[in-house]
């Protein structure tokens, strides 16, 4: 890194490179893809050693810094970690190719012969915080895809990173792939990350890993697409017609089952029938499982509750807190979730068919379930070997983003000297 | 509309009362959407005579600011040109409906079923020159995939424009449907069409129709994504194992059936073993078509061509003017359209099955053909029914863009009272 190149400049050239490796991806076969991948989980098995060493340096940074215990959780790697990143290449190289899809095909009365097969997007950049690991499965996932991509992570786990960026650049060049597929940004300079969101015809989409903080500002701010979702205010609702102990079940799991990932309940909706007939007993049950409950209106009077505040709906606590509220029936729900979701999912605890068809069709979030966690809003649970986050917007991507996701297309069209009259 | 609004508070108020109607629309009945279209296309024809004379105001109006006859041309309605809206409009309607189809479904160990259905995007932003028939084009196809659309017609043809869209109000009001499913930005002032450019979260999608320094513009200033191709900057590369005969009638018609299109054939690449084979009659017939040949190296020697100059390749002619060169092979082909195409659409004309796939596989325009014109390059004959133009970016939509392309998706996931562990 030369340090008189100017953010703006090192992204350009970071991107020239990146482009002329995409060229290259984009028709490489699916089986020197997967070579790279296996050859690069390897290699972080063979550099374990190295990669710890890294690791205690970041550490060490970060002790300095005072970061949060939460924070150094996320950047510490350990011998399980390091295996787990190695398998998680390993099971995206045993995904099969999303390049080169047929994804439709038909003939034409003019004699043409169309189909339309998948490509990569080209250039991705991902931007992300603490977590080395996204490293490895971002870059995975990239190149799986056919893709070429820029990663800039955190400056708490630079080195770590760069330790496993290393063996992801082996087993690049093992498998005769250009090293230039998958590149980092060698800089702790957070100009860095202004220059690739602004990137335009450089870089292809950007997908942002982190929090509110990090995910607000590259939505703001890119010039580029974005593929990422800002907040995860899901919501639970407990119609009328649900069965009990489903409804028990799914509602305790939704919340407590991990506080922190996005696709955590954050606001349960208890339809006036449920409670006529029910009482309180989804309440009682997260109250007993320590959930702080903010209840709205007559729930606040059951023992254990705190009066919701109107900020605790569409608030995105990551905690064992939930709000909750009376609505009437479906419609009850799908307005409150119209004014406070995030598009993110929402799950429907209902016996009736009709109501749960209702719920379905006039909500536009990202994933709506029925009778089931919403915990479960992953690609990993979706059959998608692995995702690179879940986006809440409506173009390209939405869902759990995996590699198939990080795919465009082209018209192939056959004719036999076909001229248009 | 009250003069003192800015165009900012304008854009921000239409976008509003579309993202009302949107949401009506995302679950309208896919027979309503028909019905209003077919209510809209009578209305059309019933106003033959409103609609003239509107159209002779705008013509007088571009009479006194001394417009080209091309520009009148686009701007002059007929019967025969209103009677074609309105069976475009009936077109539309009768195409399958793109919302809520079911574009994958599979079932998942951990008790999931998990469907992918059709969305619409929300709100679409339309910006267009002198063709009053936009007008009624865009809201169709906006209609017809469930979106609401602003639409911003040229200034030149704002009374044709208005007549019709009193018909598109007419064909939604007859329907039952929000009339504000369709609206026209009521103004000259060119500042809107900057506020719809920086519409973020209010208009999803910008869709700009007409020449390059409207797309140019669009492109560069909007804040929101895009549906556009700059220039269409098509070639056809003569193989040589090209038959013949199919060579020279796909060459003339990619070149001389119309010259306007994007999907003209700009550049005609010879491979060297074609020109040794069968010599210049490829150039000979686009001489004797009444076409300018801007030739490079020996070509330049054939009778009647004009040199070529370096940036005549990658440039759009829209005229009776191509450049040729000679190049070495499939892959000489290859390197001239990754250095100076636009993505748009290839030909190559060949009869061997392998280089076709290494002309396919190794370019990435939205459309590839083989033995086939690049004049084909429209939604009608790709069988879409209608477009609302070609997209070459890589971005959600790509290709021709018809309604099926202006949706979405979301997953619909059912389970038995599914937790995950």
């Amino acid at each position: 890194m030369m340090t008189t190149e100017t953010p703006d400049a090192l992204i350009a050239r970071l991107a020239a490179a990146a482009r002329e490796a995409a060229a290259a991806l984009a028709h490489a076969p699916a089986d020197r893809k997967q070579a790279a991948l296996t050859f690069a989980a390897q290699a972080i098995r063979d550099a374990e050693g190295a990669i710890m060493a890294a690791n205690a340096e970041d550490l060490a940074y970060a002790d300095g810094k005072g970061l949060s215990p939460a924070m150094v959780d996320r950047l510490r790697l350990d011998a399980g970690r390091i295996a787990a990143i190695a398998d998680g290449l390993r099971a995206v190289a045993r995904q099969p190719d999303p390049v080169g899809r047929l994804l439709a095909e038909w003939d034409r009365p003019n004699g043409l012969h169309i189909q339309r097969v998948s490509t990569p997007l080209g250039v991705l950049g991902v931007i992300y915080e603490s977590r080395p690991n996204v490293t490895a499965d971002a870059g995975a996932l990239a190149l799986k895809s056919g893709n070429a991509v820029i990663l800039r992570g955190g400056t708490d786990s630079i080195h770590s990173s760069a330790a496993i960026m290393a063996c992801m650049t082996e087993g690049l060049r093992q498998a005769g792939l250009p090293d230039t597929a998958i590149q980092m940004v060698p800089t702790r300079d957070r100009a860095a990350v202004g220059a690739m969101l602004r990137a335009q015809g450089l870089i292809d989409v950007i997908i942002p890993r982190g929090g509110k903080g990090l995910v607000g500002l590259v939505q703001s701010e890119a010039r580029i697409p974005v593929f990422a979702h800002l907040e995860g205010i899901c919501h639970v609702y407990a119609d009328g017609e649900a069965d009990l102990d489903k409804a028990r079940r799914v509602v305790l799991n939704a919340k407590t089952r991990r506080t922190g990932v996005c696709g955590a309940a954050e606001c349960l909706l208890i339809d006036r029938q449920f409670y006529a007939r029910h009482g309180a007993v989804l309440i009682e049950d997260l109250l007993a499982a320590g959930v702080e409950v903010r209840a709205a209106g007559d729930l606040a009077r059951i023992p254990g509750t705190v009066p919701a505040q109107p900020d605790d709906f569409g608030r995105e606590f990551l905690d064992m807190i939930i709000a909750v509220k009376l609505v009437d029936g479906v419609d009850g729900a799908i307005e409150h979730i119209r004014r406070h979701g995030s598009q993110h999912t929402e799950s429907i605890l209902t016996e009736n068919d009709t109501t749960a068809a209702r719920f379905f069709e006039r909500l536009d979030s990202a994933i709506l379930m029925r009778n089931a966690s919403t915990q479960f809003a992953d690609g990993g649970e979706f059959g998608m070997g692995a995702e690179i986050g879940i986006a809440t917007g409506k173009m390209h991507a939405r869902g759990p983003v995996g590699a198939e996701q990080l795919t465009s297309f082209k018209y192939l069209v056959t004719g036999d000297g076909a001229v248009r009259s």
